[in-house]
């Protein structure tokens, strides 16, 4: 352990330990404390040396002080996040956090090791729908306006990006993914692709493959990731097998 | 290996072989045949009974084909892409080909492995300038009209999104990354943070932190990858370390 601390955040990917490289892995063997939300420390094992600190949901800043305080007491501190750390994660909290706080903890050791996001693992499963150029949207209102959701949404169906739409409904966010059908319902085409990826490379994970005139709100939970094609994604139908979904590297540009 | 073939598209990651997946490391260890571009084929340890298939840049679907026509012949072929293989790169030209091709390549056994893509490593690198909403845009246009990359630029200008600019510069472009530094000064404030991150993970790493307005094209070649901030991406100034450059997670909607 250094002496003087370290702070790591880290990203354990969508869930399969198969999918956590092995400079996580090796983070992880050597820390003395692991901060996170409880789910993600669940997926660190337990050995002697090691504290866990699991805490709730929605508690990021919480959590961000708590380890930045550990690591400024010069424990060998990681944050886990799922996915990536910086794509709708950890590591801007943590951040956050180190900014409005002690100056002190400006000195500490940090690092950032990114890992697969959920965009990528999903994509993966379906074929390459992110395979031209594409946007992540957070659908999640608790930190930015509606209003903002749904000006992006509206600009990146001009754009004709495909979407990776992260957060798409929770309990307390119960109209908003229904909200954001319809606006992409307006500004794209109803044969317009679209996949739900639900807690992929986990043993529950489902895909779905659909079009936007078919997909039904209900359809995405807060562990769904929800990709949108844009006008040139494309389906390869096979028998017996599901449906490949690609966006091809070629584009005239007529769209938009 | 299987009798009917298996066609495996994998993401090496940026690099360094701590960011490979373990189950990339395992496709790879179980493959007869590597098909893909020499530099990253060449980051496959050679071994008895893997014949590494080396090509050129630029002839994707010419290597797709291979790569389907020895599945077809029963092997157990991996095609390797760095970074993760569905963010420009080998998965959508490998689905060109099967869709394109012989019917019977529909039948084969086919999988993408995800991978830590270049975007992700380089914001690691850096902070968390991907901690809010952003996207990703290829520069190049070798497939689709320059119109289309401008235009794209300016809508993510507009919806404020942070920006990843994948293949920003090379020989046969040399002017493209000068006129996106154009667009991006007009539409964007002269104080938006840019990051030039080039060869992330591997032994020549550079890292360069800038703002639009002091930014210069011949600072983004083949191997960089660059990622301009939102308007409330922000600097962490620390005294004897590079600064950090993060997004936060809140956004309050008045830019754009």
């Amino acid at each position: 352990m250094n002496t003087v601390g370290r702070l790591t955040i880290a990203g354990l990917g969508p869930g399969a330990a198969e999918l956590v490289t092995p400079e996580v892995a090796e983070a992880l063997a050597q820390a003395s404390d692991i901060v996170g939300y409880g789910p993600y420390v669940d997926r660190v094992p337990a050995r002697p040396g090691l504290t866990l600190h699991a805490s709730d949901n929605r508690v990021e800043l919480d959590r961000s002080r708590l380890a930045l305080d550990l690591a400024a007491q010069g424990r060998d501190v990681v944050v886990v996040s799922s996915g990536d750390p910086g794509v709708f994660a950890m590591a801007a909290a943590v951040f956050e956090a180190l900014e409005a706080g002690d100056p002190a903890w400006r000195t500490l050791d940090i690092r950032v090791l990114p890992g697969v996001t959920a965009m990528l693992a999903a994509a993966a499963r379906v074929g390459a729908p992110l395979g031209h150029d594409f946007c992540a949207i957070n659908l999640s209102d608790n930190l930015k306006p509606w209003e903002l959701v749904e000006r992006r949404l509206r600009l990146a169906a001009q754009a004709d990006f495909a979407m990776a739409l992260y957060n798409p409904s929770s309990r307390s966010r119960p109209w908003q993914f229904a909200r954001t059908l319809e606006i992409l319902r307006e500004e794209k085409g109803a044969e317009t692709v679209i996949v739900f990826a639900r807690s992929v490379s986990q043993p529950q994970e489902t895909i779905a493959v659909s079009t936007l005139a078919e997909a039904r709100p209900e359809q995405a939970d807060m562990r769904t990731l929800v990709i949108v094609g844009s006008s040139t994604t494309r389906l390869i139908v096979r028998q017996n097998a599901p449906p490949i979904v690609y966006t091809p590297r070629r584009c005239d540009g007529g769209a938009g």
